[in-house]
Protein backbone atom coordinates (compact mmCIF):
# COMPACT_ATOMS: atom_id res chain seq x y z
CA UNK A 1 0.00 0.00 0.00
CA UNK A 2 1.34 2.88 -0.99
CA UNK A 3 0.67 7.01 -0.12
CA UNK A 4 -1.52 8.25 -2.64
CA UNK A 5 1.09 11.98 -2.17
CA UNK A 6 4.83 10.64 -2.19
CA UNK A 7 4.33 7.37 -3.19
CA UNK A 8 6.38 6.28 -0.01
CA UNK A 9 4.90 3.31 1.87
CA UNK A 10 1.39 3.95 3.40
CA UNK A 11 0.48 3.81 7.25
CA UNK A 12 -3.04 4.21 7.25
CA UNK A 13 -5.68 3.09 4.80
CA UNK A 14 -9.06 5.57 4.62
CA UNK A 15 -11.38 3.71 2.49
CA UNK A 16 -13.68 6.50 2.04
CA UNK A 17 -11.51 8.66 0.59
CA UNK A 18 -10.10 5.58 -1.16
CA UNK A 19 -6.83 7.21 -0.28
CA UNK A 20 -3.71 5.92 1.33
CA UNK A 21 -1.22 8.05 3.82
CA UNK A 22 2.76 8.07 4.91
CA UNK A 23 2.84 9.32 8.27
CA UNK A 24 3.58 12.39 7.12
CA UNK A 25 1.06 12.81 4.35
CA UNK A 26 -1.71 11.64 7.05
CA UNK A 27 -0.82 14.81 9.32
CA UNK A 28 -1.06 17.17 6.52
CA UNK A 29 -4.47 15.54 5.37
CA UNK A 30 -5.60 15.26 8.78
CA UNK A 31 -4.84 19.26 9.63
CA UNK A 32 -5.83 20.06 6.34
CA UNK A 33 -9.61 18.73 6.90
CA UNK A 34 -9.60 20.68 10.22
CA UNK A 35 -8.59 24.01 8.11
CA UNK A 36 -11.33 22.85 5.58
CA UNK A 37 -14.13 22.66 8.62
CA UNK A 38 -13.28 25.86 9.86
CA UNK A 39 -13.15 27.75 6.57
CA UNK A 40 -16.61 25.89 5.24
CA UNK A 41 -18.44 27.01 9.01
CA UNK A 42 -16.23 30.32 9.68
CA UNK A 43 -15.76 28.86 12.96
CA UNK A 44 -12.39 30.60 14.25
CA UNK A 45 -11.03 33.85 13.13
CA UNK A 46 -7.11 33.95 13.08
CA UNK A 47 -6.92 36.66 16.64
CA UNK A 48 -9.72 35.51 18.59
CA UNK A 49 -9.03 33.53 21.88
CA UNK A 50 -10.80 30.46 21.51
CA UNK A 51 -11.19 27.78 24.60
CA UNK A 52 -10.57 24.19 23.55
CA UNK A 53 -13.20 21.72 26.17
CA UNK A 54 -10.20 18.92 27.10
CA UNK A 55 -10.85 15.46 28.46
CA UNK A 56 -7.90 14.11 28.13
CA UNK A 57 -9.15 11.24 25.27
CA UNK A 58 -7.65 11.33 22.07
CA UNK A 59 -10.03 14.12 20.09
CA UNK A 60 -9.97 16.43 22.04
CA UNK A 61 -6.31 16.63 22.72
CA UNK A 62 -5.33 16.31 18.56
CA UNK A 63 -7.74 18.94 18.25
CA UNK A 64 -5.88 21.27 20.50
CA UNK A 65 -2.62 20.07 18.71
CA UNK A 66 -3.75 21.26 15.73
CA UNK A 67 -5.21 24.66 16.82
CA UNK A 68 -1.78 25.60 18.65
CA UNK A 69 0.25 24.43 15.51
CA UNK A 70 -2.28 26.69 13.29
CA UNK A 71 -1.29 29.38 15.72
CA UNK A 72 -4.79 30.15 17.18
CA UNK A 73 -4.47 31.39 20.97
CA UNK A 74 -5.84 28.57 22.90
CA UNK A 75 -7.21 27.98 26.19
CA UNK A 76 -7.82 24.74 27.46
CA UNK A 77 -10.68 23.88 29.73
CA UNK A 78 -10.83 20.69 31.60
CA UNK A 79 -13.97 20.10 33.70
CA UNK A 80 -12.82 17.49 36.69
CA UNK A 81 -16.12 15.25 36.45
CA UNK A 82 -15.01 13.77 39.80
CA UNK A 83 -15.46 10.06 38.48
CA UNK A 84 -12.63 8.41 40.76
CA UNK A 85 -9.63 7.31 38.50
CA UNK A 86 -10.73 8.02 35.36
CA UNK A 87 -10.75 11.98 36.35
CA UNK A 88 -7.86 11.66 38.17
CA UNK A 89 -5.73 10.14 35.06
CA UNK A 90 -7.64 12.49 32.61
CA UNK A 91 -6.86 15.59 34.48
CA UNK A 92 -3.29 14.17 34.22
CA UNK A 93 -3.09 14.32 30.99
CA UNK A 94 -4.41 17.38 30.13
CA UNK A 95 -2.45 19.08 32.49
CA UNK A 96 0.71 17.05 31.14
CA UNK A 97 -0.27 18.36 27.40
CA UNK A 98 -0.54 21.89 28.67
CA UNK A 99 2.76 22.34 30.72
CA UNK A 100 4.37 20.69 27.60
CA UNK A 101 3.28 22.91 25.31
CA UNK A 102 3.17 26.30 27.62
CA UNK A 103 -0.74 26.78 26.59
CA UNK A 104 -2.82 28.21 29.70
CA UNK A 105 -5.32 24.83 30.93
CA UNK A 106 -8.21 26.40 33.28
CA UNK A 107 -9.61 23.64 35.28
CA UNK A 108 -13.24 23.17 37.24
CA UNK A 109 -14.29 21.19 39.52
CA UNK A 110 -18.33 19.97 38.69
CA UNK A 111 -18.40 19.02 42.57
CA UNK A 112 -17.49 22.85 43.33
CA UNK A 113 -20.22 23.83 41.01
CA UNK A 114 -22.61 21.59 41.61
CA UNK A 115 -22.19 20.22 45.33
CA UNK A 116 -21.50 17.17 44.39
CA UNK A 117 -19.33 14.70 41.65
CA UNK A 118 -20.98 13.05 38.88
CA UNK A 119 -21.26 9.83 40.69
CA UNK A 120 -23.16 11.51 43.43
CA UNK A 121 -25.23 13.28 40.80
CA UNK A 122 -26.17 10.78 39.22
CA UNK A 123 -27.82 8.69 42.90
CA UNK A 124 -29.66 11.84 43.52
CA UNK A 125 -31.35 12.72 40.72
CA UNK A 126 -31.79 8.50 40.42
CA UNK A 127 -31.08 9.40 36.71
CA UNK A 128 -28.56 8.05 34.12
CA UNK A 129 -25.07 9.57 34.81
CA UNK A 130 -24.71 11.23 31.81
CA UNK A 131 -27.96 12.79 31.85
CA UNK A 132 -26.57 15.28 34.60
CA UNK A 133 -22.89 14.96 33.66
CA UNK A 134 -24.33 16.32 30.03
CA UNK A 135 -26.10 19.59 31.70
CA UNK A 136 -23.21 20.50 33.98
CA UNK A 137 -20.55 20.34 31.17
CA UNK A 138 -23.02 22.16 28.72
CA UNK A 139 -23.03 24.59 31.29
CA UNK A 140 -19.90 24.86 32.82
CA UNK A 141 -17.95 25.17 29.61
CA UNK A 142 -20.33 28.25 28.35
CA UNK A 143 -19.86 30.23 31.81
CA UNK A 144 -16.19 29.42 32.00
CA UNK A 145 -15.46 31.01 28.50
CA UNK A 146 -17.69 33.66 28.93
CA UNK A 147 -15.69 34.50 32.64
CA UNK A 148 -12.56 34.27 30.26
CA UNK A 149 -13.87 36.48 27.95
CA UNK A 150 -13.68 34.21 25.10
CA UNK A 151 -16.40 34.05 22.34
CA UNK A 152 -15.71 30.60 20.60
CA UNK A 153 -15.59 26.88 22.29
CA UNK A 154 -13.99 24.38 20.39
CA UNK A 155 -14.98 20.58 21.12
CA UNK A 156 -13.34 17.40 20.14
CA UNK A 157 -16.70 15.96 18.53
CA UNK A 158 -15.61 13.52 15.77
CA UNK A 159 -17.54 12.24 12.39
CA UNK A 160 -18.30 8.92 14.50
CA UNK A 161 -19.88 11.40 17.54
CA UNK A 162 -21.78 13.04 15.23
CA UNK A 163 -22.92 10.52 12.65
CA UNK A 164 -23.99 8.64 16.46
CA UNK A 165 -25.62 11.24 17.91
CA UNK A 166 -27.47 12.45 14.46
CA UNK A 167 -28.62 8.61 14.09
CA UNK A 168 -30.20 8.36 17.69
CA UNK A 169 -32.00 11.85 16.91
CA UNK A 170 -33.34 10.65 13.59
CA UNK A 171 -34.57 7.20 15.04
CA UNK A 172 -36.90 9.70 17.35
CA UNK A 173 -37.23 12.21 14.83
CA UNK A 174 -36.10 14.48 17.42
CA UNK A 175 -37.10 17.65 15.50
CA UNK A 176 -36.01 19.77 18.41
CA UNK A 177 -32.50 18.55 18.25
CA UNK A 178 -31.96 18.46 14.36
CA UNK A 179 -31.74 22.05 13.51
CA UNK A 180 -29.35 22.18 16.34
CA UNK A 181 -26.78 18.94 14.80
CA UNK A 182 -24.63 21.40 13.28
CA UNK A 183 -20.37 21.47 12.89
CA UNK A 184 -21.07 24.91 14.48
CA UNK A 185 -23.75 26.58 16.36
CA UNK A 186 -23.78 30.71 16.38
CA UNK A 187 -24.36 32.75 19.61
CA UNK A 188 -28.05 33.85 19.60
CA UNK A 189 -27.23 35.51 22.91
CA UNK A 190 -24.68 37.94 24.73
CA UNK A 191 -24.76 35.25 26.97
CA UNK A 192 -23.54 32.11 24.83
CA UNK A 193 -20.63 31.75 23.27
CA UNK A 194 -19.94 30.01 19.73
CA UNK A 195 -19.46 26.48 19.51
CA UNK A 196 -17.74 24.73 17.13
CA UNK A 197 -16.57 20.94 16.18
CA UNK A 198 -13.51 21.35 13.75
CA UNK A 199 -12.71 17.43 14.08
CA UNK A 200 -16.75 16.93 12.53
CA UNK A 201 -14.61 15.97 9.06
CA UNK A 202 -12.44 13.07 10.56
CA UNK A 203 -13.46 9.36 11.97
CA UNK A 204 -12.69 8.42 15.26
CA UNK A 205 -10.15 6.07 13.80
CA UNK A 206 -7.90 8.69 12.31
CA UNK A 207 -7.99 10.99 15.37
CA UNK A 208 -6.39 8.20 17.13
CA UNK A 209 -3.93 7.57 14.35
CA UNK A 210 -2.94 11.03 14.59
CA UNK A 211 -2.77 11.07 18.34
CA UNK A 212 -0.57 8.13 17.87
CA UNK A 213 1.79 10.10 15.63
CA UNK A 214 2.20 12.94 17.78
CA UNK A 215 3.07 11.20 20.34
CA UNK A 216 0.36 12.71 22.69
CA UNK A 217 -0.47 10.75 26.25
CA UNK A 218 -4.23 10.29 25.96
CA UNK A 219 -6.40 8.54 28.36
CA UNK A 220 -7.61 5.12 26.75
CA UNK A 221 -10.28 3.83 28.46
CA UNK A 222 -13.56 5.26 28.19
CA UNK A 223 -15.48 6.58 30.84
CA UNK A 224 -16.98 3.91 33.15
CA UNK A 225 -20.37 5.40 33.28
CA UNK A 226 -20.31 5.11 29.25
CA UNK A 227 -20.76 0.75 29.22
CA UNK A 228 -24.37 0.57 27.58
CA UNK A 229 -24.82 4.37 26.48
CA UNK A 230 -27.53 3.56 23.28
CA UNK A 231 -24.76 6.24 21.23
CA UNK A 232 -22.18 3.33 21.91
CA UNK A 233 -24.90 0.75 20.32
CA UNK A 234 -25.87 3.58 17.91
CA UNK A 235 -22.07 3.89 16.68
CA UNK A 236 -21.80 0.25 16.35
CA UNK A 237 -24.81 0.41 13.81
CA UNK A 238 -23.08 2.69 11.98
CA UNK A 239 -19.68 0.91 12.02
CA UNK A 240 -21.69 -1.96 10.51
CA UNK A 241 -22.76 0.07 7.58
CA UNK A 242 -19.43 1.61 7.02
CA UNK A 243 -18.00 -1.96 7.31
CA UNK A 244 -20.35 -3.21 4.12
CA UNK A 245 -19.90 0.44 2.48
CA UNK A 246 -17.19 2.47 3.21
CA UNK A 247 -18.78 6.12 3.23
CA UNK A 248 -21.65 5.57 4.53
CA UNK A 249 -21.13 7.55 7.73
CA UNK A 250 -20.46 10.61 5.83
CA UNK A 251 -22.64 10.36 3.42
CA UNK A 252 -25.11 10.03 6.37
CA UNK A 253 -23.47 13.13 7.96
CA UNK A 254 -23.12 15.47 5.42
CA UNK A 255 -26.17 14.37 3.57
CA UNK A 256 -27.90 15.63 6.77
CA UNK A 257 -25.99 18.78 6.93
CA UNK A 258 -26.34 19.66 2.96
CA UNK A 259 -30.06 18.29 2.37
CA UNK A 260 -31.78 17.42 5.82
CA UNK A 261 -31.09 20.16 8.41
CA UNK A 262 -32.17 22.95 5.78
CA UNK A 263 -35.80 21.32 6.14
CA UNK A 264 -36.08 21.72 10.17
CA UNK A 265 -34.25 24.60 10.73
CA UNK A 266 -37.13 26.92 12.05
CA UNK A 267 -37.70 30.56 11.39
CA UNK A 268 -39.22 30.85 15.01
CA UNK A 269 -36.78 31.02 18.04
CA UNK A 270 -37.04 30.06 21.40
CA UNK A 271 -37.09 32.92 23.77
CA UNK A 272 -33.87 33.16 25.90
CA UNK A 273 -34.25 34.64 29.45
CA UNK A 274 -31.40 34.95 31.86
CA UNK A 275 -31.76 32.83 34.81
CA UNK A 276 -32.95 34.70 37.64
CA UNK A 277 -30.38 32.73 39.88
CA UNK A 278 -27.25 32.39 37.92
CA UNK A 279 -27.60 35.10 35.54
CA UNK A 280 -27.05 32.41 32.51
CA UNK A 281 -29.17 31.34 29.72
CA UNK A 282 -32.19 29.58 30.52
CA UNK A 283 -36.07 29.43 28.23
CA UNK A 284 -37.49 29.37 32.16
CA UNK A 285 -37.06 31.09 34.98
CA UNK A 286 -34.87 29.11 36.55
CA UNK A 287 -32.38 27.24 34.59
CA UNK A 288 -31.83 23.37 34.46
CA UNK A 289 -28.28 23.83 35.76
CA UNK A 290 -29.42 25.92 38.86
CA UNK A 291 -32.24 23.59 39.29
CA UNK A 292 -29.79 20.68 39.96
CA UNK A 293 -27.22 21.99 41.88
CA UNK A 294 -29.90 22.82 44.25
CA UNK A 295 -31.30 19.19 44.15
CA UNK A 296 -27.94 17.92 44.30
CA UNK A 297 -26.82 20.69 47.59
CA UNK A 298 -30.22 19.67 49.19
CA UNK A 299 -29.08 16.22 49.41
CA UNK A 300 -25.93 15.85 50.49
CA UNK B 1 -48.93 -15.87 28.86
CA UNK B 2 -52.46 -14.80 29.20
CA UNK B 3 -54.40 -12.61 26.49
CA UNK B 4 -55.04 -8.93 27.68
CA UNK B 5 -58.75 -9.26 26.32
CA UNK B 6 -60.38 -12.54 27.02
CA UNK B 7 -57.71 -13.59 29.63
CA UNK B 8 -57.36 -17.16 27.52
CA UNK B 9 -54.10 -18.81 26.34
CA UNK B 10 -52.55 -16.27 24.22
CA UNK B 11 -50.90 -17.58 21.29
CA UNK B 12 -48.69 -14.48 20.01
CA UNK B 13 -46.75 -11.31 22.17
CA UNK B 14 -46.63 -7.89 20.63
CA UNK B 15 -43.66 -6.43 23.41
CA UNK B 16 -44.14 -3.33 21.15
CA UNK B 17 -47.64 -2.61 22.37
CA UNK B 18 -47.03 -4.68 25.52
CA UNK B 19 -49.95 -7.20 24.70
CA UNK B 20 -50.44 -10.41 24.01
CA UNK B 21 -53.41 -12.34 22.63
CA UNK B 22 -55.50 -15.63 22.18
CA UNK B 23 -55.91 -16.48 18.04
CA UNK B 24 -59.34 -14.79 18.32
CA UNK B 25 -58.55 -11.81 19.89
CA UNK B 26 -55.31 -11.29 17.66
CA UNK B 27 -56.99 -11.74 14.21
CA UNK B 28 -59.26 -9.28 15.48
CA UNK B 29 -56.57 -6.99 16.55
CA UNK B 30 -54.82 -7.15 13.15
CA UNK B 31 -58.01 -6.32 11.11
CA UNK B 32 -58.84 -3.40 13.23
CA UNK B 33 -55.30 -2.39 12.55
CA UNK B 34 -56.03 -2.19 8.91
CA UNK B 35 -59.39 -0.77 9.27
CA UNK B 36 -57.65 2.09 11.70
CA UNK B 37 -54.65 2.63 8.84
CA UNK B 38 -58.00 2.75 6.00
CA UNK B 39 -59.83 5.55 8.51
CA UNK B 40 -56.67 7.54 9.57
CA UNK B 41 -55.51 8.18 5.58
CA UNK B 42 -58.80 8.22 4.06
CA UNK B 43 -57.59 5.36 2.43
CA UNK B 44 -60.60 4.03 0.58
CA UNK B 45 -64.23 4.68 0.35
CA UNK B 46 -66.34 1.45 1.26
CA UNK B 47 -68.43 1.14 -2.31
CA UNK B 48 -65.42 2.31 -4.67
CA UNK B 49 -63.75 -0.44 -6.29
CA UNK B 50 -60.12 -1.52 -5.45
CA UNK B 51 -57.30 -3.32 -6.62
CA UNK B 52 -55.24 -5.36 -4.31
CA UNK B 53 -51.24 -6.13 -5.66
CA UNK B 54 -50.60 -9.39 -4.83
CA UNK B 55 -46.93 -11.55 -5.31
CA UNK B 56 -48.51 -14.36 -3.60
CA UNK B 57 -46.89 -13.87 -0.25
CA UNK B 58 -47.88 -13.78 2.74
CA UNK B 59 -48.39 -9.99 3.16
CA UNK B 60 -50.37 -9.10 0.28
CA UNK B 61 -52.96 -12.08 0.56
CA UNK B 62 -53.37 -11.14 4.34
CA UNK B 63 -54.24 -7.93 3.48
CA UNK B 64 -56.59 -9.44 0.43
CA UNK B 65 -58.47 -11.20 2.94
CA UNK B 66 -59.22 -8.55 5.47
CA UNK B 67 -60.68 -6.26 2.36
CA UNK B 68 -62.45 -9.20 1.45
CA UNK B 69 -63.78 -9.57 4.99
CA UNK B 70 -64.33 -5.90 5.28
CA UNK B 71 -66.97 -5.78 2.65
CA UNK B 72 -64.90 -4.00 0.09
CA UNK B 73 -64.78 -4.53 -3.94
CA UNK B 74 -61.56 -5.77 -4.78
CA UNK B 75 -59.48 -7.73 -7.58
CA UNK B 76 -56.51 -8.52 -7.71
CA UNK B 77 -53.60 -7.87 -9.89
CA UNK B 78 -50.60 -10.96 -10.09
CA UNK B 79 -47.60 -9.68 -11.92
CA UNK B 80 -46.30 -12.37 -13.39
CA UNK B 81 -42.45 -11.05 -13.64
CA UNK B 82 -41.26 -14.70 -14.91
CA UNK B 83 -38.27 -15.42 -12.72
CA UNK B 84 -38.19 -19.34 -12.98
CA UNK B 85 -39.70 -21.45 -10.28
CA UNK B 86 -40.80 -18.93 -7.54
CA UNK B 87 -42.76 -16.90 -10.33
CA UNK B 88 -44.81 -20.62 -11.44
CA UNK B 89 -45.56 -20.68 -7.47
CA UNK B 90 -46.39 -17.53 -6.59
CA UNK B 91 -49.59 -17.05 -9.15
CA UNK B 92 -50.71 -20.44 -8.42
CA UNK B 93 -51.10 -19.41 -4.59
CA UNK B 94 -52.70 -16.02 -5.72
CA UNK B 95 -55.26 -17.92 -8.27
CA UNK B 96 -55.67 -20.51 -5.41
CA UNK B 97 -56.57 -17.99 -2.95
CA UNK B 98 -59.01 -16.14 -5.59
CA UNK B 99 -60.97 -19.26 -6.48
CA UNK B 100 -61.27 -20.37 -2.88
CA UNK B 101 -62.71 -16.94 -2.52
CA UNK B 102 -64.46 -16.43 -5.71
CA UNK B 103 -62.90 -12.94 -6.18
CA UNK B 104 -61.91 -11.82 -9.46
CA UNK B 105 -57.75 -12.16 -10.27
CA UNK B 106 -56.02 -10.03 -13.33
CA UNK B 107 -52.97 -11.52 -14.21
CA UNK B 108 -50.45 -9.48 -16.36
CA UNK B 109 -47.13 -11.03 -17.76
CA UNK B 110 -44.17 -8.39 -17.63
CA UNK B 111 -42.77 -10.73 -20.56
CA UNK B 112 -45.70 -9.75 -22.97
CA UNK B 113 -45.62 -5.48 -21.66
CA UNK B 114 -41.55 -5.44 -21.20
CA UNK B 115 -40.37 -7.73 -23.99
CA UNK B 116 -38.80 -10.36 -21.97
CA UNK B 117 -39.38 -11.86 -18.24
CA UNK B 118 -37.52 -10.11 -15.13
CA UNK B 119 -33.76 -12.23 -15.43
CA UNK B 120 -33.67 -11.17 -19.25
CA UNK B 121 -34.14 -7.40 -18.30
CA UNK B 122 -31.41 -8.00 -15.87
CA UNK B 123 -29.28 -8.74 -18.53
CA UNK B 124 -29.88 -6.55 -21.17
CA UNK B 125 -29.95 -3.87 -18.34
CA UNK B 126 -26.80 -5.14 -16.91
CA UNK B 127 -28.35 -3.21 -13.53
CA UNK B 128 -29.65 -5.14 -10.58
CA UNK B 129 -32.77 -7.28 -11.24
CA UNK B 130 -35.05 -5.20 -8.38
CA UNK B 131 -34.37 -1.85 -10.53
CA UNK B 132 -35.80 -2.97 -13.83
CA UNK B 133 -38.63 -5.10 -11.97
CA UNK B 134 -39.78 -2.64 -9.11
CA UNK B 135 -40.20 0.17 -12.67
CA UNK B 136 -42.09 -2.32 -14.01
CA UNK B 137 -43.95 -3.47 -11.45
CA UNK B 138 -44.62 0.51 -10.58
CA UNK B 139 -45.61 1.05 -13.84
CA UNK B 140 -48.36 -2.11 -14.54
CA UNK B 141 -50.07 -1.76 -11.35
CA UNK B 142 -51.14 1.72 -12.45
CA UNK B 143 -51.96 0.70 -16.12
CA UNK B 144 -53.75 -2.38 -15.32
CA UNK B 145 -55.58 -0.35 -12.46
CA UNK B 146 -56.87 2.38 -15.09
CA UNK B 147 -57.76 0.37 -17.66
CA UNK B 148 -59.98 -1.48 -14.76
CA UNK B 149 -61.28 1.24 -14.18
CA UNK B 150 -60.14 0.74 -10.52
CA UNK B 151 -59.26 4.67 -9.10
CA UNK B 152 -56.86 2.49 -6.06
CA UNK B 153 -54.37 -0.11 -5.50
CA UNK B 154 -53.55 -1.66 -2.38
CA UNK B 155 -50.39 -2.95 -1.67
CA UNK B 156 -49.08 -5.20 1.39
CA UNK B 157 -46.09 -2.97 2.69
CA UNK B 158 -45.84 -3.83 5.74
CA UNK B 159 -44.32 -1.95 8.91
CA UNK B 160 -41.18 -3.52 8.38
CA UNK B 161 -40.96 -2.99 4.96
CA UNK B 162 -41.41 1.08 5.11
CA UNK B 163 -39.32 1.55 8.12
CA UNK B 164 -36.73 -0.73 5.90
CA UNK B 165 -37.24 1.84 2.54
CA UNK B 166 -37.32 4.85 5.41
CA UNK B 167 -33.83 3.94 6.54
CA UNK B 168 -32.11 3.39 3.32
CA UNK B 169 -33.91 7.12 1.99
CA UNK B 170 -32.62 8.56 5.66
CA UNK B 171 -28.99 7.25 5.30
CA UNK B 172 -28.47 8.96 2.30
CA UNK B 173 -30.98 11.53 2.85
CA UNK B 174 -33.04 11.31 -0.22
CA UNK B 175 -35.04 14.39 0.13
CA UNK B 176 -37.05 13.52 -3.45
CA UNK B 177 -38.14 10.67 -2.35
CA UNK B 178 -38.71 11.10 1.35
CA UNK B 179 -42.37 13.21 0.77
CA UNK B 180 -43.58 10.15 -1.09
CA UNK B 181 -43.11 7.96 1.66
CA UNK B 182 -46.31 7.94 3.03
CA UNK B 183 -49.22 5.18 3.70
CA UNK B 184 -51.54 6.90 1.43
CA UNK B 185 -50.39 8.74 -2.03
CA UNK B 186 -53.15 10.85 -3.11
CA UNK B 187 -53.70 10.96 -7.06
CA UNK B 188 -51.68 13.91 -8.44
CA UNK B 189 -52.83 13.39 -11.89
CA UNK B 190 -55.81 11.65 -14.38
CA UNK B 191 -53.81 9.04 -14.83
CA UNK B 192 -52.11 8.37 -11.58
CA UNK B 193 -54.21 6.15 -9.55
CA UNK B 194 -54.29 6.40 -5.23
CA UNK B 195 -51.78 3.94 -3.85
CA UNK B 196 -52.48 2.97 -0.43
CA UNK B 197 -50.49 0.92 2.15
CA UNK B 198 -53.23 -0.51 4.48
CA UNK B 199 -50.80 -2.84 6.57
CA UNK B 200 -48.07 -0.12 7.16
CA UNK B 201 -48.87 -0.55 10.88
CA UNK B 202 -48.49 -4.63 11.34
CA UNK B 203 -45.21 -5.89 11.59
CA UNK B 204 -43.88 -8.95 9.18
CA UNK B 205 -44.39 -11.01 12.37
CA UNK B 206 -47.69 -9.99 12.27
CA UNK B 207 -48.74 -10.62 9.15
CA UNK B 208 -47.03 -14.25 8.98
CA UNK B 209 -48.81 -15.23 12.43
CA UNK B 210 -52.29 -13.66 10.67
CA UNK B 211 -51.80 -15.62 7.40
CA UNK B 212 -50.51 -18.63 9.07
CA UNK B 213 -53.62 -18.34 11.66
CA UNK B 214 -56.49 -18.09 8.66
CA UNK B 215 -54.84 -20.90 6.76
CA UNK B 216 -53.65 -18.94 3.96
CA UNK B 217 -51.48 -20.86 1.76
CA UNK B 218 -48.77 -18.37 0.62
CA UNK B 219 -45.12 -18.51 -0.91
CA UNK B 220 -42.54 -18.59 1.49
CA UNK B 221 -39.45 -18.50 -0.39
CA UNK B 222 -38.31 -14.81 -1.25
CA UNK B 223 -37.54 -13.95 -4.44
CA UNK B 224 -33.92 -15.41 -6.05
CA UNK B 225 -32.78 -12.02 -6.85
CA UNK B 226 -33.13 -10.46 -3.14
CA UNK B 227 -30.08 -11.98 -1.87
CA UNK B 228 -27.63 -9.50 -0.82
CA UNK B 229 -30.55 -6.93 -1.23
CA UNK B 230 -29.73 -3.63 0.63
CA UNK B 231 -33.40 -3.50 1.67
CA UNK B 232 -32.59 -6.97 3.70
CA UNK B 233 -29.77 -5.53 5.54
CA UNK B 234 -31.80 -2.67 6.40
CA UNK B 235 -34.23 -4.70 7.93
CA UNK B 236 -31.56 -6.70 9.96
CA UNK B 237 -30.50 -2.99 11.78
CA UNK B 238 -33.61 -2.25 12.58
CA UNK B 239 -34.69 -6.13 13.78
CA UNK B 240 -31.32 -5.45 16.27
CA UNK B 241 -32.55 -2.27 17.17
CA UNK B 242 -36.39 -3.51 17.82
CA UNK B 243 -34.61 -6.34 20.04
CA UNK B 244 -32.98 -4.00 22.14
CA UNK B 245 -35.67 -1.29 22.39
CA UNK B 246 -39.03 -2.96 21.38
CA UNK B 247 -41.14 -0.12 19.51
CA UNK B 248 -38.02 1.33 18.23
CA UNK B 249 -39.36 0.47 14.27
CA UNK B 250 -42.36 1.72 15.43
CA UNK B 251 -41.55 5.48 16.69
CA UNK B 252 -38.86 5.26 13.95
CA UNK B 253 -41.63 4.85 10.92
CA UNK B 254 -44.62 6.72 13.20
CA UNK B 255 -42.42 9.51 13.98
CA UNK B 256 -41.15 10.07 10.45
CA UNK B 257 -44.97 10.37 9.48
CA UNK B 258 -45.93 12.95 12.36
CA UNK B 259 -43.12 15.01 12.51
CA UNK B 260 -40.36 14.47 9.84
CA UNK B 261 -42.45 13.83 6.83
CA UNK B 262 -44.00 17.02 6.73
CA UNK B 263 -40.77 19.06 6.78
CA UNK B 264 -39.78 17.62 3.83
CA UNK B 265 -43.25 18.23 1.96
CA UNK B 266 -42.63 20.37 -1.15
CA UNK B 267 -44.79 23.10 -2.05
CA UNK B 268 -43.89 22.89 -5.17
CA UNK B 269 -45.12 19.89 -7.91
CA UNK B 270 -42.99 18.31 -10.32
CA UNK B 271 -44.67 19.24 -13.64
CA UNK B 272 -46.54 15.57 -14.87
CA UNK B 273 -46.67 14.96 -18.74
CA UNK B 274 -48.38 12.14 -20.90
CA UNK B 275 -46.02 9.65 -22.46
CA UNK B 276 -45.42 10.33 -25.88
CA UNK B 277 -45.52 6.75 -26.54
CA UNK B 278 -48.51 4.85 -24.29
CA UNK B 279 -49.83 8.00 -22.48
CA UNK B 280 -48.78 7.01 -18.84
CA UNK B 281 -47.62 9.58 -16.94
CA UNK B 282 -43.77 10.88 -16.70
CA UNK B 283 -41.71 13.62 -15.82
CA UNK B 284 -39.88 13.53 -19.36
CA UNK B 285 -41.11 13.17 -22.75
CA UNK B 286 -41.19 9.21 -22.95
CA UNK B 287 -41.63 7.33 -20.02
CA UNK B 288 -39.03 5.52 -18.42
CA UNK B 289 -41.36 1.92 -19.26
CA UNK B 290 -41.00 2.34 -22.52
CA UNK B 291 -37.44 3.03 -22.75
CA UNK B 292 -36.73 0.05 -21.07
CA UNK B 293 -38.92 -1.95 -23.15
CA UNK B 294 -37.19 -0.05 -26.26
CA UNK B 295 -34.10 -1.79 -24.75
CA UNK B 296 -35.33 -4.87 -24.04
CA UNK B 297 -37.12 -5.67 -27.11
CA UNK B 298 -33.57 -4.49 -29.45
CA UNK B 299 -31.67 -6.71 -27.42
CA UNK B 300 -34.07 -9.97 -27.56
Amino acid sequence: MKCIKCRGQAIIELRRHNAAFCASDFLDFFRNQVREAIRKYRMLTPHEPVMVAVSGGKDSLALWDVLIDQGYDTTGLYLDLGIFEYSVESRARCEKFASARGVPLVISRVADEVGAPVPVIKQVTRRPPCSGCGLSKRYLINRVALEHGIPVVATGHNLDDEAATLFGSVMHWQTDALPRQSPALPSTHPRLVRRVKPLYRLSEHETAAFAFLRKIDYIVEECPFAKGATSISHKEMLNRMEEASPGAKHNFLFGFLEKGRPAFERTERVALNECARCGQVTSGTVCAFCKLADQVKRAV
